[in-house]
């Protein structure tokens, strides 16, 4: 009844000490430690070395440590197991308050009363938009695009949703399927991405996608703020559109390569923030407690709850 | 019956047109245009020069043009009639965007990656408390305070508020009277402060006060919001409490002097944030079409509503 603990990027030991804490029964051990393949009944993984799952005969179910699957995916030689993903509450309230505060932060213009404050200028031009004049679109309606389509409807802000299948939340829009995407995009302002990485979304934020947003906003211009995947945004191209003025503005919070590269060009742009892929940020008690529980109810004979289907990636 | 409308220090224009649009069967004239004192039967002010509105014997009601009457209360020789304050869902859904947004960038520590960004650096220290770890108190739990407590709440803020009589709001805990205000400090890691510039209130955020907040906070010391006026607030005691760690830092739209004289040491603290006194801009529109109402249902023969009591100044 072993757990496997593999960890890439991240301070591994406040994981082991939550899962020993959590688990006092189990051995819990850490990839790179001396271990029998044969032992071990669960992994719980956040960027574990690809391939290095191979050959454990006995494996049960993999567990993602974070939010999104892709890191676990995109592993060739992933075992055939359930693939369990976090469904966490604090991830989520975390997530949202990123949202809420970005969007808040276009709205009320802060970076530009940030600068005006560096050059001691009291300035107010007074044409300021509520919320409700601003359409924020979400481009992923699950757990998390829900939860902050919800709040984002509370602090004011005209809200819709789209995801692959249509979604029912009061008082949100929800445009659905590869039909329903373009009508989604043109009554858009600011556009949120909490989109899984998979083969179908990958570099699904582009120009052509950009282009399609709405332009008669009040913002003087679309907005980007990407919380998913690095891998869903094509940079170049958030940079050519900032630059032409297909984009107003971009926030930031996930990078092709991480820790975003000191010579992007993306750091100075004065049209992008950036935050170093925190948006959502695990917390180690919160998630390996839920993951405590799903091994308990599973070993009382209840089946996996919150597993991912590899064939859509999520 | 004509309204005069009475203002300094925003532009004028917008506010004629909106009134003489809504009011079309009425005279609109702005102070220092010609007119027989005795033609006035409502005055819109917003900071009308003191002592200017002495001598209209026919007037009916004076209507405050943004939050707080005390640029009304202070005039020594304010007409005898009654003050109507203005209660707009739009300017309270505009301060409540601000208090969230500012205590969502105290709580996520934007400015600390605003400031990494600037040097192009990637770090972030995974202690990240969520929002329900943190103690957000309200000083002034009337119709903003209110509205701001509940999407706190929402946001997953603990919260609560302090006001000079009780009030009952589902999730929020409610402190009252000059009796509970040290036990209300000393549960609070944010102070919101969205009083009313009173005698009683004038210069209570002051050092005294600071010193009651919580300590043991996620934030590493106690954090203050100022949306209400710059009288409330003693400048000096906030720049000492600052450099001496009484507090961790200070978010202020009002100031005693505003514009913020280029001179003051507040612009270029590392720890204060700066807005132009625009957490809830009075938008024309919406405050325009809310005194006509108001006047035209006291031309019915209704009773004013949202009347300010003298005494107590709001």
């Amino acid at each position: 009844m072993t757990l496997l603990v593999a960890i890439n990027g991240w301070d591994l030991a406040p994981w082991l000490d939550r899962f020993r804490r959590l688990l006092p029964e189990r051995r819990v051990i850490a990839a790179g430690e001396e271990f029998d393949p044969a032992e071990i009944r669960y992994v719980a993984s956040w960027k574990h070395t690809p391939t290095s799952l191979a050959g454990l005969p006995q494996l049960e179910a993999i567990f993602s440590l974070g939010a999104g699957v892709d890191h676990l995916i995109g592993d060739p030689q992933l075992p055939k197991v359930p693939i369990v993903r976090v469904v966490d509450e604090d991830l989520t309230e975390r997530m949202s308050e990123y949202v809420v505060l970005h969007c808040l932060m276009h709205l009320r213009r802060q970076k530009q009363y940030d600068a005006q404050q560096r050059e001691r200028r009291w300035y107010d031009d007074r044409d300021q938009p509520s919320a409700r004049e601003l359409r924020v679109g979400l481009l992923g309606l699950g757990v998390l695009g829900g939860d902050a389509a919800r709040k984002l409807k509370v602090m004011g802000f005209d809200v819709a949703g789209w995801s692959r299948s249509p979604k029912a939340i009061e008082g949100i829009r929800s445009f659905a399927g590869e039909a329903e995407l373009d009508a989604f995009l043109g009554r858009t302002d600011i556009l949120v991405c909490l989109l899984p990485l998979t083969p179908a979304t990958r570099g699904i934020l582009n120009r052509a996608l950009f282009a399609k947003l709405a332009r008669d906003g009040r913002l003087g211009g679309p907005i980007l703020i990407n919380a998913g995947r690095g891998g869903l945004q094509v940079e170049d191209d958030i940079l050519d559109s900032l630059d032409d003025g297909t984009l107003k503005a971009a926030t930031l919070d996930v990078f092709a390569t991480e820790p975003l590269p000191a010579s992007s060009p993306l750091w100075t742009h004065p049209g992008v923030t950036i935050t170093p892929h925190n948006a959502a940020t695990s917390d180690p008690d919160a998630i390996a407690a839920s993951i405590a529980r799903h091994i308990r109810r599973h070993e009382a004979g209840e089946p996996w709850r919150d597993v991912v289907d590899p064939a859509v990636g999520y």
